[in-house]
């Protein structure tokens, strides 16, 4: 017989513990796809700003290090104040500033390099009366989302509100930022390239006319993980700023942004109950870990998540015919065909890849690696 | 001038400290709830076994003992041990058992009162050859809501399964269980008295059959919060489990289980954009606070939460026309009408009632009282 290796050993042992829904992480699969997104970033000579919201993790911001990420993007003060205590000293927060939070962004900007995102003049007003040292601030421009910024058509306003940046204390105009989410609704890899090559094409135009007013070293902050991984390089653009392409998931699978094995988080669930007259299969693993987002199939049926198997090395491929078809606070149904019905038995472990992993992260605040460590976010609230 | 009440001074001081979404807990309100429905169950004579996922908080649980409560239900193993170690010695685990959590289960068995739900043979076998102390057993039974359970027409089924556990080491048949979850989709206050009456009379004509065949003091527990709402009163069960009603939501207001003054939480957010051409508010709030559940509007929309100004005691009736119509991880973005979007400024606080104050307290897992105290739930994981 040959020896197992001591990763198979160690996940059988991690396997045998698990007894309540468990959010497990193969980090080799997470490290090569930092190390895909960090090469191509510096392939194209853009600088490299992953989103940390999606990990919101200390150890895993770590992992980055070595491909040469010394800049981040988070979504709140406060998970820029975490970031900041463990280390990382050039952070954007990508977020319309929230302006009670003044406080702590002067906290902040005294001890790193800050990024900040505004949209308008009434906040640029309160930063220039309020704030103590100096940040970047970035202008928010909606390139077809529709759920921040300013249209990236309404040139005189963006205008308006650099001259205001610039000539405002303490701020410095550092550039345009988007994040084309609209993305997510791609129905193809071809439209995703498409919107991405729009998103481009618009905020060179808008930088264009920024240049021409004399605005000097316009950036441009482009983000969202389907157009950054299905976008054969990023020429064109200052910095990329995708966020779940870390672990991947159910919905960027469904989008063509990933393939099943770059997907790096799955949730591990008992499963607690069969009804053979549904087919269905009910785990431990509801609302309160997987969240209620959901994608349409095909046949328009709500997916909460594709189903795996547990193996010796992690989970296998997905099960075919099989999904989480409704989830509440706790319960997860599961909806299958009478072969994998059979199958699986109450007291199994039913292996799920989430539809947003950044929503499921948020939720469940720890990670178990296949290796059996234990990662941990940021608190909730610190 | 009036000198203003130690509360109003209180609450003052609150609001000048909000920053961040925060969630705001109306504790005269909720003790409201709580002695309405403990006050209707007495009237019955049925024992009141209150549902404590809700809040999650042993420091709200310690609100329900002044009505008797001695006797509460949880949702999984964890949140028992959890409400166990704060003193509470009466506990159902009113979720279908998860049998790799035997350890924790034994562990529980030993100190308390131990109430297990099961719904097949696989289960109550395990417990049998597995169980070190006695516990008592519930079937759960499906009454429509499709969601697990065994169908209250399959008599023989149940019958089999009461035999079973009547005949197993340390297992104590209690009775018959179930959640009336269908209630959720009803269309008025009568269409639920309908589903609690129709719940009513399968579980007893299935504890007829029980009774007929010999099983003695088959309890009937019941129990979901649209139905305790506005059912008169419990006659003909033997316990009621409800949850949500400590709080109530956006959801049970809609559904006409509750008025908008029971409503004893609402999420402070601050808003942080604005979208004149579309009437949109920004707000840091979303599904990281809120979850993504949603209502639909009778217009079709998906709604994600109401909107209430700040006052001076809490927060105001809803605004008209306004509502939260959409969510990413952070954003929550506010639709309204062009006199609310004037009035709302930048910086200002809206604070949402949500749609699901189960998932909203799994979310946040602290309050903020008006009176300006921080209760917590329990760890997410222990």
């Amino acid at each position: 017989m040959r020896p197992r290796s001591p990763n198979t050993r160690h996940h059988k042992r991690v396997k045998l513990h698990i007894e309540r829904p468990t959010l497990l992480l193969n980090q080799e699969r997470a490290i090569k796809n930092i190390e895909k997104m960090a090469k191509k970033a510096k392939a194209s000579g853009v600088r490299f700003r992953p989103h940390f919201k999606t990990h919101q993790s200390a150890q895993i911001g770590e992992w980055f290090k070595p491909f040469g990420v010394k800049s981040i993007t988070v979504s709140s003060v406060d998970m820029a104040a975490y970031f900041s205590s463990h280390g990382w000293k050039d952070i954007t927060i990508a977020f319309p500033t929230n302006i009670r939070a003044i406080t702590k962004i002067n906290a902040l900007a005294e001890k790193i390099t800050l990024g900040l995102l505004v949209e308008s003049s009434e906040t640029i007003d309160f930063l220039g009366k309020n704030l103590k040292s100096n940040v970047n601030v970035w202008i928010d421009i909606d390139v077809g989302y529709n759920r921040t910024g300013i249209p990236w058509s309404s040139t005189r306003e963006v205008a308006g509100l650099a001259k205001k940046i610039a000539g405002s204390k303490n701020l410095a105009f550092a550039g345009i930022l988007t994040h084309a989410g609209h993305s997510y609704e791609a129905k193809s890899t071809s439209e995703i390239r498409r919107i991405y090559a729009d998103s481009i094409f618009k905020m060179q135009k808008l930088r264009d006319v920024l240049t021409a007013k004399s605005f000097s070293n316009v950036e441009i902050s482009v983000g969202d993980t389907p157009t950054c991984s299905v976008a054969e390089d990023f020429t064109g653009v200052d910095e990329v700023r995708p966020g779940t392409f870390v672990f991947y998931d159910a919905k960027q699978l469904d989008l063509g942004s990933c393939g099943e094995k770059d997907i790096a988080i799955a949730l591990a669930c008992p499963a607690v109950a069969k009804h053979k007259e549904r087919n269905e299969i009910v785990i431990h693993g509801g609302a309160a870990h997987l969240s209620k987002d959901f994608m349409l199939s095909k046949e328009e049926d709500k997916v909460f998540g594709y189903v795996c198997m547990p193996t010796e090395n992690g989970w296998s491929p997905r099960v075919n015919n099989t999904y989480v078809s409704s989830l509440s606070q706790e319960h997860g149904i599961i909806r299958t065909d009478a072969a994998f019905f059979r199958k699986a038995q109450i007291g199994d472990l039913l292996m799920i890849l989430p539809v947003h992993s950044c929503l499921v992260v948020d939720l469940m605040r720890e990670f178990l690696t296949l290796e059996g460590e234990t990662l941990l976010t940021m608190p909730k609230f610190n």
